[in-house]
Parts: structure tokens; C-alpha cells; sequence
């Protein structure tokens, strides 16, 4: 089965944006079997917008169509699918009285434009957004399916996951997708590519796919088979000899962020954790407390910006500060110590570096980060030389900052 | 004049590709003065390509494809195009000779596949590589013009600057571009559409798009004009009334972050801020400090996940947390006033509140945030109730304590 995939707004046709919302769609689409054979990225205009649906619907038996659902003028997409399906346009007083409890719940008063959104398509479902204001739609079309869902990526994925994929996997003809995701830090993507290639190159099926961020690698593995258990045996002979490259490097098998799995480490052993950040800013803190349930273990941290708050907030020595500067090994060390002290945690994690773009020196260039870790029996500092922008310097530091814990926690385990 | 750009290769139609030829392409043909109304990605599929290449000419008067053009059996661009146009596709002897001798210079025989790259479309203008093997090719058609380009960008570039530019502003009226980027905070998408649309919607010229992320609405407008003093005084004509409606609500009108704005107005008054996070567990302080130079008004921050912390860290009573509990009005207050005095900072923002999913009562329901900013005349709390995940709870809550701080130092101006 094929689909296309229409992301609708004219900001997206900037210089300055891309439409990502495609790539997720995409990869839920492939996950059922789905192939994706074009993709559109429209400004909001009736006429463009209906052509194109009205192309996609000839060849292809799911249409999916994200953006151009809100309550302005320019949300243009109910009325180009109307049109290009050529069915009306019908008002929904219920939807038009749930956004307007939903306003009154925030103790506001909803404009009048949002009755723009209670507009459904003639024989469309609707599809209720739990996070945004503009329901979905369904529309099934002499054998194809025309899909509409809001633009923001956090509404377009929680209704695709919940209301979409359910009703999709009733009309896609049943083959098993079986996918492994293995995440590993602390090694560069080329490296670990080189380690790993000759395994997963001898196999066209599973497909291998891996993608890097800053720090972080995730490498996919997608077996297209007839039964459950020939898919999982597949996916067993490829996993296998990867997960024995690498070794402690993989520290998922399930998908879960490191500081997801920080967290649970940390819950396990009922240890604490606290940070000393300095050139990230609060990034670490902001990091492993995004998971629901982390003041379990997360008891507090410090942004020491200036040496005079590294020396009032964590007790670093001024003659540390003097003698060896803000970003160094010693300083490293008595963040993480004042950090550790202050709050009685378990452990701390101090990140002290120059993010840049200014503040290098020929001894500390930009990039450089000291990462520190203090436990009950000592503490260590690891150094670092980070490639990349401010914003790409601060999440290495923190992404490492997050796997120098997680390696103590495992092989304390 | 309007533009649509076609990306061909199945591999940009996988979850971990995006074609980024088109930002360049939108950049290039923008400051021509010509619109892009449509992108495809399009996979390496004969009848997809030469339809899609068919609708964009019924609309368009310049159609861009870029990729397709290898020696592989897979590339099927100029193929496709003259399919679409109804010409010949002619071998032409002189390229494929040229071919020949690159490899030759490079001591390595032509495979006999390269010879795919020496067949042009019948009455093309040919387009020479510099920088790779395949030719581009530049076809007019009864008024539009279909342009084949390579798929790696530094060829893509090279040519499109050497040799499409001149030849397009030929055949482009010369007309200007010009934008104006307000941003807004402390609103809702629709509110501010109520308020602003009764302007903007007399005008086709400049064209307005909104977009609206966590607290935070930008409004492009954009203006096609004949010259530069005509384009200005258009957006002028616009944003104008706009501006006058939002008031101090508009925080940037340059692009600029809420962040760099903070930054900018702490500077001017050589004051400093410091943090006191909650439930944000450090993203205030990541957002303050996300900004180059930073360290001139950041001074630093506690994260205070426990109650414990709040106490030791800051000050906050014991008494205060007993009695109106951690998220409080109260609490936010001590909070504040805690990190101003301990970092002595001009200002200090604190945040207590609910972010979820768990944690919500009856009488402080997930999403509950207390918002609170010493000064150096007295300290104000804001009670915010956000809808949404964690994660959007969270960024809502930062995003209003950088606004609270902006309006605030505004208003001392």
C-alpha cells in the first residue's frame, strides 16, 4: 500500500523551515508496511491545496494531510479537501460547545474564529485532539483514506498514535513489522558504523537505519516477515553481534532516553542524584527532571555562572578558581564535592567549559568541558573537547555528563 | 512569478531524510522576487515524477528538480521531464566524451553506465558540472521554464548560481521581497487573530502567516513589491496598526528570541538576574543562557526540586511550605526573594508548579504554576493555569517568566 503526505502552511516555505512532521508520519507508515511515494509541502492556498489531494487520491490509497486545521483565515484545509472531494462542509455545534468549556476551563472567553474548527467534512469521523484545539478528520474515499491533522508536532502525534494507527491497521494488509531501537552514547556515529557494518550490511532484511544527535545514536533495526516469530528470530541474529560490539556503549534496548534510564538506575539502588552546572546553564537539571516521577531521585542543583557563586553556592576554594581557572579539573572536582555536600545526594555531576561562541583560549578552545562526578567513594573528572555551536557544545556536555552516571550506576549493579 | 521545486530520490523519503536543496532553491528564487507554492519529494518512480512535473507546469512558470540525474537505473529525472514535456531525449556524443576524459584524469576507466548522463532533453540548453559528472539542463516551454539540477548540494550551488541565476532574472520582472517578524507573548493564537485580523485581512499584499509555539506567536508578513521604498512602506501601512493593537504584548520585531531580549534589556540597565526553578528543574536557567555573552547579566540558579532544598538552598520557611504547601503563592514569593538576596541579582524569577502527569489536586489541578520576580521595589507573583504534557507545561512556564521579566524591565525604560 502507498501514501502521500501533505504538509500544509505557507511558513513552510520559507528558507528557514522543513516540515518534520513527514518523517514522523513516516516512520509510523513504514512501521505498518506503508510505503511513502511523494510527499508536498503547500502554502495556504484553496486551489494548490485541492490539486493536490485530488493527485495524491489517484494514485495512492492514504492521503495524509498535517497543518491548516487552526481558526484563521489561512487555515485553508477543510475546504480544500471538501472541495476536492466534492462534499460539503457541515457545522458541529458539539465540537464548537467542547472548545468553548475548554476555553471557559482556562477562565477565558473563545473568539468567535475558533467556530472555523467545528467545521467537519461531509461523512468524515472526527477525531477529538486531547492537546490542541482543532479536531482531526477521517475520510474514507472509495477504497482510499483521506487523513487531516493538526500541524503542532506534540497534537499531530498523540491523535495519529491513539486514533490513527488503530483505524489504519484494520485496512493495511497484514504483514509483521518487527523493529529493534538500540541507543548508544559515548562513541561518534562513523566509529560505531565502521564496528558495526560488516554485520548489518550481509542483511537487506532487517533494514538497518541509524541516526545521531549530539553524543547520542540510535540505530534501528526493521524485519519485514510473515509471522511474529520469524521476525524476532531475524531481528535476534542481527541484535546479537551488534549488542556484543558494543558492549556497555548500548544503554537502551526499549527506546527510553538516557535520563529515563539514569532515573530508573538511580531508583533502583535509592540513591539521589544533584548537579553544579555552569557553562550549561541548567540543561543537565532540565534533562533529568523532563521524566515524569524524577523527585524520586533528583533532589536539586546549582547554576554557578560567575566564580563568585561557584565559591558562595558550592564552597569551591577562590585559590582553585585562581590558580587554575573556571574551567578545569579542579574546579570540576569541588563543584561536583559543594554539589554533593550541600545536598546530601547520592551522587553529583558538575559540568564546567566553554560553550562559546567567545571565551576560547589557546590552552582551553571552545569546547572544551571538564564533567564531574562525585560518589560516595571518590570522585572522577572526565575531559572533553566538544566540535560544534554553543547549542551543540552544551547538549554533548550534558548528554556525557548523563553516561559518565549511568556507566558508574551499571557497573555498580 | 511562482516557483514549485521537486526533490527526487526515494532515499529523502525515508523518517531520517530531509531535502534541504529546497531551502536554497527558496532563498535563491526569493530574493529574485519569485514565490515557491509547492515542494514534492518524490520517489525514484517514473510516472509519479512526470505527473508531479505536469501539474506543477499547468500552474507554475518555473518548475526546479533537483537528484535523479546519476548514472544508476534508478535515475529517472530526465526521463521523467520528457515524458512530461512530450520531447525526445538525444545522445549527445561531446558529453559523453567529456565524461571519459574526467574519469581519465583521475587514472579510472568510465563505466559504461555514465553513458545514462549524456542524453539531453530535445531542445535543453545544456548545463556544464563543475563539480560532478552530471549535466544539468534548462528547458523553455511555452513561457515556463523546467530546470534539471544534480542532487549534491555543493554541484547543486555551484550551478544554480552560475548558470540559472543570470538566466532567470532575464526572464523574472524584477520585483522586491520584503518581511517584517513580530513576535508576541502572553496570548493565545485565537485571541490575538481576533484582535489583529479586522487589519490584516484587507490586504492580499503583504500576505500574514501566524504561528504559534508555547506562549509564543510570530506574525510574518510579507510584502511583493516593484521597489524597495514601495515594499517598506506597504509592510509599514501593516504592521503599523498591528503593532499599535499588540502594544508591549510584541517583544521583538527583528526575529529575536524572548531570551536574547531579556538579555538585551538587562544589559542596557547593567543589571542581573538569578533563578529559582521548581517544576522547570533548570529550563529557565538553559533558556537565560542559551544566548551567546550571557554570563553579563546571568549570574546563577537553584533548582529546588525538594522541599528540603527550597529551605536550605533559599531560605523558604518551613512554615510557608507547611501551610500553603510547595506550589504556592507564597512559596513562589520566598523562591524569588531567597535566590535575589543569596545571589545578590538586580532581579530573580521563580517558578512552583505542577507539571505532571502526576501530583494534581482538586484545588491545584496539573498545570498549575507560580510565577514570582523580586525586585528591587518588591516581589510580584503571576498565577498561571497551563493545558497540556509535561513537557509543554514546562515550556509554557518558562516562557511566561521570561515575559514577566520583559515586561517588567520595559516598562523601567
Amino acid at each position: 500500500m502507498n501514501a502521500e503526505i501533505v504538509a500544509v502552511g505557507s511558513e513552510m516555505l520559507t528558507p528557514q523551515r522543513v516540515d518534520t512532521n513527514s518523517l514522523y508520519l513516516t516512520a509510523e507508515l513504514n512501521n505498518l508496511g506503508v510505503e511513502v511515494v511523494t510527499k508536498y509541502v503547500i502554502g495556504d492556498h484553496l486551489v494548490l491545496l485541492a490539486s493536490a489531494v485530488r493527485l495524491a487520491l489517484s494514485r495512492s490509497e492514504i492521503v495524509i494531510l498535517s497543518g491548516g486545521l487552526g481558526p484563521t483565515e489561512d487555515d485553508l484545509t477543510r475546504d480544500a479537501v471538501a472541495e476536492a472531494l466534492e462534499r460539503k462542509l457541515i457545522y458541529h455545534p458539539e465540537i464548537a460547545e467542547a472548545l468553548e468549556q475548554r476555553f471557559a476551563r482556562l477562565n477565558r472567553k473563545m473568539a468567535e474564529v475558533n467556530k472555523r474548527q467545528a467545521f467537519i467534512i461531509d461523512g468524515a469521523a472526527i477525531l477529538p485532539n486531547e492537546r490542541g484545539t482543532a479536531p482531526g478528520q477521517w475520510i474514507e474515499e472509495s477504497g482510499a483514506v483521506v487523513v487531516l491533522l493538526p500541524g503542532p508536532p506534540h497534537e499531530l502525534k498523540a491523535m495519529f498514535e491513539r486514533q490513527c494507527l488503530p483505524r489504519l491497521s484494520r485496512i493495511v494488509p497484514s504483514e509483521v513489522i518487527r523493529t529493534v531501537e538500540l541507543r548508544v552514547a559515548g562513541m561518534g556515529e562513523s566509529d560505531l558504523d565502521q564496528l558495526i557494518a560488516p554485520v548489518y550490511k550481509k542483511y537487506q532484511n532487517p533494514a538497518t537505519t541509524i541516526l545521531a544527535a549530539a553524543g547520542d545514536i540510535q540505530i534501528h533495526l526493521r524485519a519485514r516477515c510473515g509471522t511474529e516469530s520469524e521476525a524476532q528470530a531475524l531481528l535476534a541474529e542481527v541484535a546479537g553481534p551488534i549488542e556484543l560490539l558494543l558492549g556497555e556503549r548500548i544503554y537502551s534496548r526499549t527506546g527510553e532516553t538516557i535520563e529515563a534510564v539514569v532515573g530508573d538506575l538511580l531508583r533502583a539502588s535509592s540513591a539521589t542524584v544533584s548537579v553544579a552546572e555552569s557553562c550549561t546553564g541548567g540543561m543537565l537539571g532540565e534533562r533529568l527532571t523532563s521524566t515524569p516521577g524524577s523527585s524520586d531521585y533528583f533532589v536539586g542543583g546549582f547554576i554557578t555562572y560567575s566564580d563568585e557563586m561557584k565559591i558562595e553556592m558550592l564552597g569551591v576554594p577562590p585559590e582553585v578558581l585562581a590558580e587554575h581557572g573556571a574551567v578545569s579539573k579542579e574546579t570540576a572536582e569541588a563543584m561536583a564535592n559543594g554539589a554533593r555536600r550541600r545536598t546530601r545526594s547520592t551522587y553529583a555531576l558538575s559540568i564546567t567549559g566553554v560553550a562559546g561562541p567567545d571565551g576560547g583560549t589557546e590552552a582551553k578552545p571552545v569546547g572544551t568541558a571538564y564533567i564531574g562526578l562525585a560518589t560516595p567513594s571518590g570522585t572522577e573528572i572526565l575531559k572533553r573537547q566538544f566540535l560544534g555551536d554553543r547549542a551543540r557544545i552544551r547538549s554533548f556536555a550534558a548528554q556525557f555528563a548523563l553516561d559518565f552516571l549511568r556507566r558508574r550506576l551499571s557497573t555498580r549493579g
